[in-house]
C-alpha cells in the first residue's frame, strides 16, 4: 500500500482526500499534518503532525491543498532539510520565490504541480487543442455553467479551454473572446470564439466547446458530477508519481498525454 | 384529397410548400398565385395563376406565406369580394389596417394566424409557461443557436419564449433579462432570465430553456433540424381549420392546447 | 416556523431531510422518531423519541420515509389514536390493508402520499404527457442514466415517463416499449417506444424524453444533481399541506399542475 | 483554380458535390463523367463525358462515388493507360482484385480512399481513441441516433466509434458490446460498452461518446446536420491531395492527425 501525507487537510479538499483514501485499494492515509485542530474522524493509525518532517517520514507521497506558505515549508523540507518523497502540489497563488523553489525542488524529488487535478479536464484541453487544429473552418463557441452562487464569469476552466482552442489557430484569446450577443450584430466573424456564462441551481461544473461548420458539428462536453474530483484527482496522480525520478511533472505527464 | 393554394409561392416557404405537399396523403396543391414568373417544376394539372379570385376558386383552403399588401388583397377577396374559404396566414408585418382587415376576415371565413408555423415551438411555448409557473424557485437559463450568417440576437422565438417564462411569473421580461455574462458579476440574482445566442455553421435552430434548482434541474430543447418545419406545418393546420367555422384561430387553438 | 418531525430518520432519506432543514428558513426539524440509535448531530432542542405519540405532539407536519409498517403505526395514530397532524408519506411497498389505512386516515388529515418526491420529476411528467397528446405524429424515445451500481434497468421513473407518454396517445407500453436494437431491424414502427438504459460513473439520475418528426424534434430532459433531491421535495410539499384539509393529495395537487 | 472531375455524379453524393463546388472559391467543376443521363443544371464550360480519358485529361483531381465496376475502370486508367492525376475514392465494396488495383495504382499516383468523408467523424474516431487510452477507468457508453426509415442498427459510424474506444484498451468490441438493458441485470461490468440506437424524426445522423467516472464524465458528440456533410469532406480532401506525390492516403493523413 502506497502511504499518502496530507498538507492542507483541513481544506475543503483536504477533506475529501481524507474520505476518498478510506475506500482506496492501493493507497492509505498516513498522516496528516494540522496546525490547529481537525474535526473530523480519521482512520486509525493515521498520524496527526504539525511538524513537516513527520509528515514526510511517515508518507510516500505527500498530497498538498494548502496554502502558499505552507507549501514553501514544504519545498524548504526538501531542498534545505534533505527530505526525498514525491509530491503532488496543488496550491495556488505561488510568488516569484516560491515558483523558484518549486524548480529547485524538482531537481531532488518528483513533484507534480497542477492547479486543476481533473483528470476529465485535462484530456478536454488536449481535445480542444487537437480539434481546434484540425477542424480551423470551424466556428468554435464554448459554454460553461456553474451554481447560483459563483461570483465571476467565465470560469478559469471555460477560459483555459478558450485559450487551447485559440492557441491552435495562433489566435489571441484577448482578440477574439466574447461574452455575449445582442441585438444587431451581424454575420458572425470567423475568428470569434464566444465563451458563455449559464448560472443556476447547484451546478458543480459544466463544460461544452463546440466546433461548427456548413454540414456537421463537434460538441465536446465535461460535466463535473460530485465536488471530489479534484480529490481523486490528486490520489491518482500521487500513485503515479511515487514511482518517478526527480523532475517537474504536469498532469498531462501523469495522464501519458 | 384537399385542394390547398398558395400565395406566395416564389419565396423561400412557398417553395417548400410545393415540395411536401408531392408527397402529402390527405392534400393536394391545386393552385399557385404568381405575378411574375415560377422557375419550379409544378405538379400536373395545378393552376398557375395571378388572379386572386382563381386562387380562391381553386382551393378548398388558402395557405398564405407573402408580403403584407398581397396579404390585403386576400383578405379584401373575403371581405368585399365575398369569397369564402378557409385561410392560413403567415406574413409578417402587417399594419393596422391589414391587422383590422384580418379581424374582419375572420369573421366571416377561418383563418388561422400565426409567424411561426412550427409544431414542436408552439408547444414548447406553453410547456415552458407551464414548467415556470409551477417551479418558481428554479433559475430560468435560455440558450439559442443559429447558422453564422444570422445577423441579429437573441432569435425571435428565443425572445417569445423568454416571454412565455417571465409572464408565468409576472415578471416584465424587460426589467430580468441578460444577454451576456462576464467579470466580476456577483452572484446569480433569483429572478434574472439569461437568454444567450451562440452562432456557427448551419444550424437551422435550436432552443434551450433550462430551470436549475438544488438537487435537480429540467432542460427543454427545440431543435429544427430542416427549413421546411414552417412549410410542413402550415401544412398541417391546413388540413385542420379547412372543416372549422369562421373564427380567428391561433396555432394553440390547431393543437388544442 | 413550521414544526417538521422525521419518521425514518436513520435512512437515507431521513439524514438528508436533518441536514436540508438546518437551512431552512419557514420550518424547523422539532422531532426525530428513533428505535434505536441515530447516528448524526441534531440541532438543538430536537425531541428524540420512540413513542409514535410524541412525534405528533411535538411536529406540526409530519414526513415519513420509512417502511410500511412503521407507516401503518403512524397511520393508527390517526385512524384510531385520535392524532390529527398532515402527513407526508413517501413508504413504497403499502400492502392492501395498509393503502385502505391511508385512505382512511386521509378523511381525518390532510396526506400527501408520492412514491417520488422530485418537483422536476412531476412536472417533467406532465409535460410529457402534453407532448405526447398534442404532437401525435412524433416519434418518442426515451434514455435514460443512472450510476455503474444500479442492478436494474429501466429506471422505475423512466418508466413512468414511457407509461405517461403512451397513455397520452391510447397505447399499451407493454405492447410498444423496446429496450434496445441491434441488426437488421427495418424501418422504425410509428408507434414503438425505446426506452434506453445508460449507466456509467457516479450519475444521480438523468432521463430525457424526445419527440422527433420531420424537421424538427423536441427533447425534454430533467437531471438530478444532487442525492437530495427527494428530501428538498418533500420539505416543500410539508410546508403547502400543512394548511390543506383532510384529503389525499397527489405531488401534483402541491404543485398545482 | 483546381479543375475537379466527378465519377459517379448521378448518386446522390455525386449531386451534392455538384451543388457544392459552385460556390467553392479555389476548385471549380471541370468535367462530370456521366454514362447515361444527368438531370441537373450544369455550370457552363463543364464537360460531360462518357469516356474515362475526357474525365482525366480534363481534371486535376477526380472524386469517385461511384460503383466498384466503375472505379475498377478508373484505376485500369491509371495502371495500364498511363494517366497521372490525384484521386480521392469513396466507393464502398471494393472486391480484392480492385483493392489490389488500388494499391498499385497509389504507387503511380496520390489516392485518398475513404469510406466515410465526414472530417469531424475523422477527427472523433482519434479524440475518442485518445480519451479511452488516457481515461482508462472510465465507463464508456455509445449513443447514436438517425432518421425512422434506417433499418440497421447500430450505425456503421457507431461501430467504428466503438472500434476505436476498445482498441485503445486492448478490449475486442465483439466481446464487450451490448446494444440494449431490460430487467435486473446487475451492476455494470467494467469492460462493456454499450452502443445504444435511436431512431426517429429526419435526424441525419448524431454519435455521442460517453466516458463516465466517479465525479465527473466526458461526452463527445458529432452531429451531421445536412447531407452533404461527405461532398463538402471529399472536395476538401480533394484541394489536399492535389498537391501531394505518390501514396495510398487516409482521411488521418488529410487532416494531419
Amino acid at each position: 500500500m502506497i502511504k499518502i501525507g496530507i498538507l492542507g487537510s483541513t481544506g475543503r479538499v483536504g477533506s475529501l482526500l481524507i474520505d476518498d483514501l478510506k475506500d482506496d485499494k492501493e493507497a492509505v492515509l498516513s498522516c496528516v499534518h494540522v496546525l490547529n485542530k481537525l474535526e473530523k474522524i480519521l482512520p486509525e493509525n493515521t498520524v496527526v503532525t504539525n511538524d513537516i518532517n513527520v509528515l514526510f517520514d511517515e508518507s510516500d507521497v505527500i498530497i498538498d491543498f494548502s496554502i502558499p506558505v505552507a507549501t514553501e515549508e514544504l519545498l524548504n523540507a526538501v531542498v534545505e532539510g534533505g527530505k526525498r518523497k514525491a509530491l503532488v502540489i496543488a496550491t495556488t497563488g505561488l510568488n516569484k520565490h516560491q515558483q523558484n523553489l518549486l524548480l529547485e525542488a524538482s531537481k531532488l524529488v518528483p513533484i507534480l504541480y497542477a492547479t486543476n487535478m481533473s483528470l476529465g479536464v485535462a484530456v478536454l484541453n488536449k481535445l480542444v487543442s487537437l480539434a481546434s487544429k484540425t477542424l480551423r473552418d470551424f466556428d468554435i463557441e464554448i459554454v460553461e455553467q456553474h451554481h447560483r452562487h459563483k461570483v465571476d464569469a467565465p470560469s478559469g476552466t471555460a477560459l483555459t479551454l478558450a485559450e487551447y482552442a485559440s492557441n491552435a489557430r495562433d489566435l489571441n484569446l484577448d482578440e477574439v473572446r466574447i461574452s455575449g450577443r445582442d441585438g444587431q450584430i451581424g454575420a458572425r466573424t470567423k475568428d470569434e470564439i464566444s465563451v458563455m456564462a449559464l448560472r443556476g441551481g447547484d451546478i458543480v461544473g459544466r463544460h461544452t466547446v463546440g466546433f461548427y461548420n456548413d454540414g456537421e458539428f463537434l460538441e465536446l462536453n465535461h460535466t463535473a458530477t460530485a465536488r471530489n474530483t479534484f480529490s481523486k484527482g490528486a490520489i491518482k496522480v500521487a500513485k503515479w508519481i511515487v514511482r518517478k525520478d526527480a523532475h517537474l511533472y504536469s498532469i498531462n505527464d501523469a495522464l501519458g498525454l
